[in-house]
């Protein structure tokens, strides 16, 4: 891993061993952690990951956050999970979650009195209700396939060409959808065009992340909110305002809450394209840990390639799994 | 327009006057015509627009075919359509719409005895059967939102992250849908993943079409295919063969049914980024209708840039309606 590491602004994804450890550890205040591949695969705890942020946060004293792009979960629920995994307790504000952000987004970049059409489930639900965004449109839709199109030539055939529109709506969010549907994505394009030629910003367009897919146990994988992203993208003819890692957004929402300096911060993640995108983009120190998503074998492709992009994915450093930071945090 | 002319490659956008198209109509032999914007809009004939085209099959004898994205209707529901409307009379094999050659591409591209799983409606179906390819998928899905999920983070809870795979599928081919769905999205994500990495390419991904949006009368627009290529793309990380406008493919299917020589043969359409782009890339002349989507505002920005890209984009002519052409179609 060595070899190109000038080549990557000097990051050169060392392996993290106890001496090593013990000295990146003791510079930093906080560590901010992904959560799916990183804490748990499913259901199931990484072996030794609680023991590890338990000793984090408990002998070093380090302040711990989850940042996670999954807006099918509420901050709530990460702590329920958090708990019964055997992880130290946590509370909700240490979750930093796509959909909590994305609410917190809304909140500030509304009008008062506005109002979010929303391709999503319950969890993306439940935070804007939290944060007071008033909102429409989660879960299944609420009619289909209704009223016969006069103009056979289209035929949508789909409500979503059809059901009035609401006059507060003023942004469309985009988040994990499972009831994603050719009628939503009608409703959706008529809400961002809602604006007329007059003001074609009237309606924002937001997204609450962009991977592409989801990876399920067994080495399969269902599409990702990335895929819905897009296909609203592609109809509205802009590009949405991405809430979730590789996204800085996320980060801010981080510092604004708890004062954390990026210089003195740590974030681990699985995966090159977001966990550790990000935390490069925002100066933190990173960490990739191979229980997920990436492989070396990736990283090495960015260290011995020459694109100025790809060296923004290469982290400081990796290991095989979180455990691999209990020897450095022995008493 | 005339200004930047060289920087287009010769291609001026010149407004066809009687004398011009009298010159530029005596060299062909055939005329391919993009349908809506140029002949119709919804259900009306654009005025002139059947005059023009029986004088220029009757009296000047050139060979019309008729070269259309939309994947919603059948050759035989176009030949319909052009009668109705008052057209000269057409045979289905004039009509080269993307249902038609998206069977025609899979019946070449599958192996004996192959299937593909479908994201389209009656019309797609129809072209496929007529083709003698197998296929599954078409219309509402089978079932929806069933099996509940073993993995709470996930829960796609859609059937198609459960259902039994077709072993036969080698490809998947999207169109235009109404019913498109996230568990559609999923199943088209499994067939697309079925040769595993031994053999990634085991499933073929293919789009009728990249439109974005379809318009609608009376300035509003539903979305497009290209929107629902765009998602499955992104779930499956690989680029979709297509079929329609402005992939050469549809004027590959004109010529191996024809024989037409791309340098005696016009191509007349009503948007730069489909119809001109096919044209210009086939080596066709190409004339822009103002009746449809593309305007002249458009075309000067294309002449006015420096990336060559965007002057493909440039038409050699451009008429307000095809009805400009009958002066020079008189006796």
């Amino acid at each position: 891993m060595m070899a190109a590491a000038a080549a990557a602004g000097g990051k050169r994804c060392r392996r993290l061993d106890p001496a090593l450890s013990r000295s990146v550890l003791g510079g930093a205040e906080a560590v901010l952690f992904d959560c799916d591949g990183v804490l748990w695969r499913g259901e199931a705890a990484v072996p030794g990951a609680a023991e590890a942020l338990s000793r984090l946060e408990a002998r070093a004293g380090k302040r711990l956050c989850y940042v996670t792009n999954n807006s099918s979960r509420t901050r709530q629920a990460y702590t329920e999970k958090l708990g019964r995994l055997g992880f130290p307790p946590a509370a909700a504000r240490q979750v930093f979650g796509s959909a909590y952000c994305a609410a917190r987004y809304l909140r500030q970049a509304l009008p008062p009195g506005a109002a979010a059409y929303v391709l999503g489930g319950a969890a993306l639900s439940a935070e804007l209700r939290q944060a007071g965004v008033p909102h429409l449109g989660t879960g299944p839709p609420a009619a289909s396939a209704a009223a016969a199109c006069p103009e056979p030539l289209l035929a949508p055939a789909a409500w979503g060409a059809r059901a009035p529109l609401d006059p507060d709506v003023r942004a469309v969010l985009v988040g994990y959808d499972e009831h994603f549907s050719y009628g939503k994505l009608c409703l959706a394009l008529r809400y961002l065009l809602s604006g007329g030629d007059r003001d074609p910003d009237r309606c924002l367009l937001v997204g609450t992340n962009r991977d592409h897919r989801l990876p399920l146990e067994g080495g399969s994988a269902v599409p990702g909110t990335g895929c819905l992203v897009k296909a609203v993208e592609t109809a509205a003819e802009r590009e949405a305002f991405i809430i979730g890692k590789p996204s800085r957004y996320m980060f801010d929402c981080v510092v604004s809450e708890f004062d954390i300096d990026p210089a003195r911060a740590i974030m681990v993640g699985d995966r090159l394209d977001t966990d550790i995108l990000m935390g490069n983009t925002c100066g933190l120190t990173t960490i990739l840990t191979l229980t997920g998503v990436s492989t070396l074998e990736e990283v090495k492709g960015h260290l011995e390639s020459d694109c100025p992009a790809r060296r923004n994915l290469v982290p400081d450093y990796y290991v095989d799994s979180i455990a691999d930071l209990l020897p450095a945090l022995e008493d």
